[in-house]
């Protein structure tokens, strides 16, 4: 069973050496709090705390799941306890405004402390991390009053939060969301509807739960313009932010899923809830898409979390169970056979997930840095400055939501791998990884919508292309002044020059073809997507490599055998993860005929 | 819930159009019996007794699970009934000898079959399956006395049989067993030790289970020249061949697994259980390698299986579930939005299930039809032509067992993602696929060591080479003749021309290279795999092509659509699956170093 140890090594050299967190942080209006001494603070607090109390809760949380008994869901044992340390330790409002109760940090440690805890126990971690959907959603759109009363038992986690969207007959396209919201005299409204796959729709961790609904008003134009946001609260809450009466809505069902079993999925029923109206009429669809890209961000978290996780189970494995020779002859000498990891095939697997999971770290911090850029630009009031960076962070999301949770499942399911049979086997948790990473493809749009938004939306629609042309600029502008340097850096350096250039032209034949064919976006966006991915990986593994040199060359560096190993990891992806690229190339630039000519009917024949 | 139809119209295609299974029966020494009617009966029978007694087991069979009190194994609700009429339809004794009870066919029947079985139900196939392995060691190995005592109850499967080899300590690296046989004054000897991961190593199927056991003579030497196989049976038997006292081979526990859950996984004591020695003293791990030919094709089966039923389920959905409109404007305009087959990036999911399962069908019929000759061989006594089949089978092997369950498992997993959300949820049964589909990378050796078999054993140690120049001639070939064809047929007759060459060109350099650096063979060796299957897949995609085109050109053709479709899915093969060949070849002739040099120690820096 792996045994989570937060990978502090790495995290600090990608914030401190990698990147620029300290002067990110000094730079930013709501970043003074944020000291080196404060984040390092921060840091370890949260890397104890999901050691020693989430990490022990995994597997038995999957082993055990929740129930539910007339609407009351039971967590797994622990999981109150381990939420009210969470929520006593003040961890929910780590960057939410002090004027509510917070600690006003910036959001990237919010992404560093959900890297942890999703790490330790995803399942866990989906409790809080709903409650953030929620609170964003009050502080940006709710009135003064709302904000009053929703936020400070939210942002110190006494109360928790949902996004309710999904229903029976609609999950990506929510233009088909039928639930109604009666207007009262009192200025409320009444919601009726089944919303289903609501995560922590119900749990016994808070005593409140504060629903954001998507619903139609009786008068609502159809499709996407007649959708507007409700605050719907599990109790009722009087003028003074006590708690009234239990409201009409309850979990109606538990949903039996592959994994992610400790955490609540619910089909929730509002049988004529008292709602309250958030945001403007017939918005909520808008407003919702205003929290796309950071709720993506953290659901490419998980395929970090899980290709991290699964790293860890697999290589005390391979460093301890032997089975065979190496070809190249005896390694153990004192042993019959030699260890997993003198196998090559082994050692091809485990760098694999090590590739991804630092790979994806990368991109992460710094999306996250991006992230920290727009939500100041909120409370700064500066909207040209929001749209810039939400734009440019329109660009990575789907790369990072789509990419980074297809290679964490793919590096989830190679832990199972390097167990043999015994991967297959419960006692291990190694394949409880791969299940519950299974879900993160699905969730917050499918790998498909994220190609679609990247390929169709991003680069065709909004940007005409110029967001590849600036970030294969910035891949080139690092490489550069490589171009000449020995060894593998330089190696590396012209392998990413030449990608770059080769996905600006890329990107202008599909654009091109795509004028002509409009088949084109939905026929080459996932291969196009998946291409995405590794180059800008590729990128981020030069840039990781480029830092680990530097610190090799000062003198005295302490830490020599981490930068040869991250250097020797960069290489390893260039080698051996990179080339894939390629297929997908040569994929995207196919016939749509290939995909499009068959018949619905013909592609059955009984 | 996917609803399992046998996909009889692809089926029979492949046996009469794509191969001439009626011409290679009419010319096989047990084939007489195998007139076209019989086989046609055969598969009519088997696909009913699949879809209306296997299928509906499938899915209660995994939630129910199997279930151990004091050593008793409890098999899910219907499972016993269920095996009673496959025993009584004379299922088991198909492809065995007249002499004990069977039908004396020609064993590619028994792959047909457990295609049809497999797909329905994976976990209760593997009851029958392990029977299999069991009857083909006593008949190849037994004395006369072991033959007439064991085999008649087994064909009729009145009794059942396993496998005993895995334990604690070693998988793949046999060379460790420790189990001992102690010799008995009466000849027979006692077996102690612990077996794991014995699928059907208990059940309440049938009255006896007789267990083929690797283990230990007292001076037996180090190693895999130590190791003789025993038959062990759970009940005692009685020179005329009636059941006597219960052996002391008792199952210790059951393994709680990710998937195939209906299937029994044991742990097995052997407390001095009574066992007779079967083939020669010290050449138990020899006689096992006969098989390993067979049973790896039978588990290839279960990647052809996966995806079909995969498949099966995802299709329907498609066609019915509706979200969005389709990028190139609305299609079902009766409707707010378009069913999900309408998208491009759906297509893709579900033509890719389709190319896999069709295209899996073909390599499996073809290597059945050598497996057949090589049993035919046995039964000839001609020692030349089974080794002849043997090598030539050897190669096929590992890439059908490899290639096909890695495609089986990402089609079931794309079944998933056809179903958004709803792919998580157990009750539509879509997770299951993936979840049984899990195992097959991992047993009867993993994915890594069909590599290692494919590139190490066959093609660079037993053949140098000649076994992938023989595959490719046959390549050029089938493609020569079209190589000017207009269309598609030409297309792809070209494509898979100048892969043939490719592959040459490409197995002469890593022979060159793993001369010169051993390291090579085992960092190549699954980019290798992965290669090698795509190229073999094209081969069978352009014959199923070519024989669809045959058809498609013959007067008053009444099934156009049907070989429409198929060349159709040829196409898609061709310009979607294939070219990520390249990035495998790339990453094959990658410096070994960027996989061996990081020190084992610097995995990971706390």
């Amino acid at each position: 069973m792996p045994q989570y140890k937060a990978p502090l090594r790495d995290m600090r050299f990608q914030l401190n050496e990698v990147f620029d967190y300290a002067g990110h942080y000094a730079g930013l209006s709501n970043g003074g709090d944020a000291t080196p001494d404060m984040v390092e603070a921060i840091i370890d607090g949260c890397a104890t705390f999901c050691e020693e109390v989430l990490a022990p809760l995994n597997l038995s949380g999957d082993q055990e799941g929740c129930t539910i008994n007339d609407g009351v869901v039971t967590t797994p044992k622990g999981f109150k306890e381990a939420y009210a340390e969470y929520a006593a330790g003040g961890w929910q409002g780590l960057a939410h405004p002090q004027e509510y109760g917070g600690q006003g940090l910036p959001m990237s440690l919010n992404l560093l402390k959900a890297e942890m805890m999703g790490t330790a126990n995803w399942s866990f971690t989906m409790y809080p991390g709903l409650s953030l959907g929620c609170m964003n959603t009050v502080f940006q759109f709710g009135s003064t009053e709302q904000k009053n009363i929703y936020m400070p038992p939210l942002v110190s986690g006494e109360w928790a939060g949902t996004m309710c969207l999904t229903e029976p007959q609609c999950g990506t396209d929510l233009a088909q969301v039928k639930t109604k919201a009666e207007p009262q005299p009192d200025g409320s409204y009444k919601l009726t509807g089944t919303k289903i796959f609501i995560s922590s729709g119900e749990h016994d961790l808070t005593n409140n739960i504060v629903h954001i609904v998507l619903a139609r008003l009786p008068d609502a134009p159809k499709g996407t313009r007649g959708i507007s946001l409700f605050i719907v609260s599990k109790m009722l809450v009087n003028a003074d932010g006590s708690l009234g009466e239990r409201n009409a809505v309850k979990a109606g069902a538990l949903e039996h899923k592959m994994g992610i079993r400790a955490s609540a999925t619910c089909v929730m029923n509002f049988d004529g809830a008292i709602g309250h109206m958030i945001g403007e009429k017939n918005k909520g669809l808008e407003a919702m898409f205003t929290f796309m890209n950071t709720a993506r961000i953290g659901t490419a978290v998980q395929g970090l979390a899980h290709a991290e996780l699964s790293y860890q189970g697999a290589l005390p494995y391979a460093l301890e169970r032997r089975s065979m020779r190496a070809l190249t002859g005896k390694k153990d000498v004192d042993h019959p056979n030699d260890a997993l990891i003198w196998h090559a095939d082994v050692r091809r697997m485990l760098l694999t997930q090590r590739a991804v999971a630092e790979g994806a770290r990368a991109m992460i911090y710094n999306a996250a840095m991006l992230a920290d850029h727009m939500v100041a630009s909120v409370a700064e009031g500066d909207k040209a400055k929001y749209e810039h960076f939400d734009s440019e962070l329109g660009f990575y999301t789907p790369i990072l939501k789509g990419f980074i949770t297809e290679l964490g499942l793919e590096s989830a399911n190679l832990g199972m791998q390097v167990f043999g049979g015994h991967g297959y086997i419960k006692e291990h948790g190694m394949e409880q990884i791969a299940r519950d990473a299974r879900i993160s493809t699905l969730y917050e749009g499918t790998t498909g919508i994220q190609a679609l938004d990247l390929l169709g939306r991003k680069v065709l629609l909004q940007t005409r292309g110029k967001c590849v042309m600036s970030f294969t600029n910035d891949m080139i502008a690092l490489a550069k002044p490589h171009l000449l340097d020995g060894g593998p850096i330089g190696k590396m350096a012209r392998a990413s020059f030449k990608r770059a250039v080769q996905w600006k032209i890329l990107t202008v034949r599909l654009m091109l073809r795509a004028a002509k064919d409009r088949d084109v976006v939905s026929a080459a966006c996932y291969d196009f997507l998946m291409y995405s991915g590794y180059m800008m990986m590729g990128h981020f593994w030069l840039k990781q490599a480029i830092a680990a040199n530097k610190g090799l060359t000062q003198k005295g560096s302490e830490s020599k055998e981490f930068y040869t190993a991250k250097i020797q990891t960069a290489e390893f992806y260039f080698e051996r993860l990179l080339p894939r690229a390629d297929g997908h190339k040569k994929t995207m630039l196919a016939p749509t005929s290939s995909i499009m000519q068959m018949d619905n009917n013909h592609f059955t024949f009984g």
